[in-house]
């Protein structure tokens, strides 16, 4: 296992697994520019590692991530445009990243634990799958500082119902994991404090698969989801023959065929 | 309190929210011309109203609303078109006022006891919240008297997941409110005689915030819901960059970090 | 009760329901190209008549779809072309079938007892409705022999949440009846042994309304589900006015007006 510190963003790589913590737990693992800033080299750098087949985003600290950083936006105002131009670049770099989450090759899963409220349960919700602790809260509660948590509803909007996501939106209130499951944002609910081990399983098991087909498969899928439906298998079908032609297909269904277990290549 | 009687949509203000009761409780608030063109002018009067900040749109009577006016439509079977123009203007006043609901500045609450079947559903399915009681049932049973309810299925379809719509659409089956809530379609279930008095507490504690917030917030919200990803991002950027240079973001950000109770301008 | 045998898939009508019963047990109702073409054809006679108002899916045999046939692709990967042109040829025909379904002015319920996996599975997320027994399983577990099920993963976005759907087809875990009904993926759940039985009842209560509105209806739905809110509803106005103007219509309408059986003509 290898591990490299950064101040902000903490790699640590379990084999085909990279594990990416929010490191700031003094504020709460707010999304400061600098945060963001770390998120997205740590993801960029992911996306061009093909020996990385899963990814976990997880924190320090007892909350996941509350969002913004609220002093920063606030110390911007006395900037000469009344902070403009910080608040279009700190959702530029903010955007970027849950797009980034969304578009890497690799599946991203979210392991919170305390609460995920505002950019950080827009995080969570841009996550491919998400593992929350029994205690786990999600929450968009821009309505009580004069705000619409408008940009952490696109992450909302395509994971939950929209009256499920209105309400949060609307009343601000938080979110227990159990109804965030009952929702759709969460995928499993585990004890407190086994967020991250079972986040972890998760991944080793998806990072057991063809990283051909993960990323394959990935992008294939967000890609048709946003399509009309002849679009959709149109553009499928293109990838599943592709899947299929490739190396590890030919070796998995031939293993499976062979009652023997499969060696991927990745290609 | 200020209260403006008209025959067949009542309102009523409590404070910055105004409670709008479909009042033709001898034909179950059946949506005839009329009705649809009183509850059209009455959210036109709110739209422009900016210290109108929530609506509720209640019941008078044991139903919601049980859909188009089925004795209008027929007496107009005896048209010189066989009831063509009336149709026609029925279903486009119809949806005018779906997405006049949709498309209100201010969220808008139902507030559901009894029935709420067909465009009555549809009603209650194109609010952005709904409040139903126990005794509450949702229903689209066109297939009962040779329709389908086609229409009522646009709202649906945004509401609830593919497969339920189709079941409410294709058996037309009473739908009770925990069932509806399961499906995505209500929010919260209260006892039978609550619905009013909960859908009123909710509208206050989100009329309580800034109504700059709120409006931008619900406009973005379902403008970036039927974007794709990038695009929508962009636009909830933009919306959350002029979201924090209003007045109220700086005062409610302020407040929050001061840990006093923010004063809403709602500008 | 006629019935018309062909060696993969059989068809049996009762009164207006049609009944296709997938019929190659012992390769667990793999989807052949055969298989999919005689599914097709099925499908394509089915569309052209009118006496037909609801069909139903089942499968003989303890499976009801195990998906492609993955013999059968192994064995063309000795085409010259290492399988592409075949590869092709199937994926298109499975596309053709998913959207046939969809497309079919009938409803169609699948009846799913044991595994539906894989594109076994996109076939039942690709129906109107459901029905699933207890022990039956859906499974897309294309990553555990090199590849993603990708084609499948377009009726499945289509059918539930966003989450669930990758959480199926990142783990491709075995998912029990009652967590698809949870999802969304199944309209009811009913003892082992029953799910013909109570797809045939719930058919024969759709077929016993009008076939003109549920040809319209179901066309309508899917067709408005990818439109913009406005567009969506222009079209379903539409739909319905020609619906009201429909014979069946003004007979289902007098009937529930003057409390008396409505004899549809289904026109």
């Amino acid at each position: 296992m290898s591990v490299q510190n950064t101040p902000l963003v903490l790699r640590a790589d379990d084999g085909p697994v990279a594990i990416l913590t929010l490191n700031r737990p003094a504020a709460r693992n707010s999304l400061s520019l600098a945060m963001l800033a770390a998120l997205q080299e740590a993801l960029d750098g992911i996306a061009a590692e093909d020996g990385i087949r899963c990814v976990v985003i997880a924190a320090e600290g007892p909350a996941f991530s509350a969002g913004h950083d609220l002093k920063e936006i606030t110390a911007h105002r006395e900037d000469a445009d009344g902070g403009r131009g910080f608040f279009e670049e700190t959702m530029a770099a903010c955007a970027r990243v849950m797009q980034g989450v969304v578009g890497l090759p690799q599946p991203v899963i979210a392991a919170v634990e305390g609460i995920a409220t505002a950019a950080g349960c827009q995080l969570a919700a841009s996550c491919d799958l998400v593992v929350a602790a029994e205690g786990a809260k999600f929450c968009t509660p821009g309505v009580d500082i004069g705000l619409f948590c408008t940009t952490p509803g696109v992450a909302l909007a395509r994971a939950v119902p929209r009256k499920a996501a209105m309400e949060m939106l609307l009343l601000g209130e938080m979110v227990p994991a159990a109804e965030a499951q009952r929702m759709g944002l969460v995928n499993r609910v585990v004890p407190p404090g086994q967020a991250l081990p079972e986040a972890l399983a998760l991944a080793r098991r998806i990072a057991a698969r063809s990283g051909v087909a993960l990323r394959m498969g990935k992008r294939g899928f967000n890609a048709q989801a946003a399509m009309p439906l002849s679009e959709a298998y149109a553009a499928a079908g293109t990838i599943m023959v592709e899947n299929l032609l490739a190396e590890d297909a030919a070796e998995g269904i031939g293993a499976f065929l062979g009652k023997r277990t499969p060696e991927w290549r990745h290609r």
